[in-house]
């Protein structure tokens, strides 16, 4: 059953967290949404995961779009600063 | 047929959305507007989707772009911060 | 004939554009110039284009030196804020 | 034993560094938290080890990832200025 | 004769220009300067330009490493705004 | 003998420049360190050199990371603007 109601319901109501490792933890979501949204298959996606997660190049660009999510998702929080 | 009136159409008004997740379907619609821009003929992009579609690599390359879409849009959007 | 006048002619007077849309076609513009930098001779350029054009990876990558683009003429135009 | 428990733990309690090398650690830690996110288990990622250090576009692409996060965190630190 | 004299000498006085194009032209001087970095050899470099030249994805890489010049030539003359 | 006694020492005691010129070639070191964390043995690097230095793609690939660390230098020193 691949049905995803979350697809049409609120999953990002504010890119504000509260420490930045729940900033880090948003930027992990938003990275795997750009998959779903190209593959909204999840079984698809499950099947894709032993192929990606073994191979080096693909885990270094999905924390490449971390990254890139990270920064974005830092900034929002003003870096977390005190 | 492959009519895409939209092309020389308005399609992007405003980078303002309401809510950090319009924003991000923003983004997805920035990054498909750069495929399309270079491949116009949408049966052609049609065809290529289950190709890129099984491919990680390729999905990881997608989110890539959403992600460098998205830190404008949440840029434009002065983050969604209340 | 592969006599390209603009190379030397003003091709770039400003990155500041009336809407969104036109920032886009201005980063599409910026995109091509830098390859155009690199292999001058359009008659090559039209000769890959359907190499490229047939590749979803390289439409990606093309789609992603857009975004790059766009977030500086979104910058320059402060997000066309209102 | 893969038992990771640090993944529960906080590991992110700020941005701030004293130095700019402590801040390109940092990016380093982060870059390296992206890929564990997707590939836990510490075995497998130890195995990957040797394949992508003997491969110069693996350590190039790791170095882009550092890079990108790096912004982040001089930008955190605003750069360390006095 | 792969003597580079400039290698010693001022080559990057400032990232102010007059124009946004001039300030394009600086990005892809940085992008070439990246590269003759790593390769000092200019007729290694020489020899390698049919090869990168007739192949598109080189060719679109080259077009993003000028667009993440340009962004920081951009920014560095407050895009040239008037 | 791979002895790098560097590696627990300053190597980064600011990101503040004179020129933009010796902030390019603190973003070519930062992009360096990035490689030489993974890979911290300088004889396998030193190997690895001329496969990469022969490669087109790893020396546009390079360039990028250097773009990328450029754009922190350049920012933290405030463009070197007079």
């Amino acid at each position: 059953d691949n049905h995803e109601p979350e697809a049409n319901d609120a999953w990002l109501p504010s890119l504000i967290t509260e420490t930045p490792q729940e900033g880090f933890a948003l930027a992990i979501t938003l990275s795997q949404k750009g998959v779903a949204t190209t593959q909204p298959d999840a079984e698809v996606r499950k099947e894709q995961r032993p192929e990606y997660a073994q191979d080096p190049d693909s885990l270094i660009a999905i924390s490449h779009v971390i990254a890139t999510h990270f920064q974005t998702v830092a900034a929002a929080n003003d870096y977390w600063r005190e």
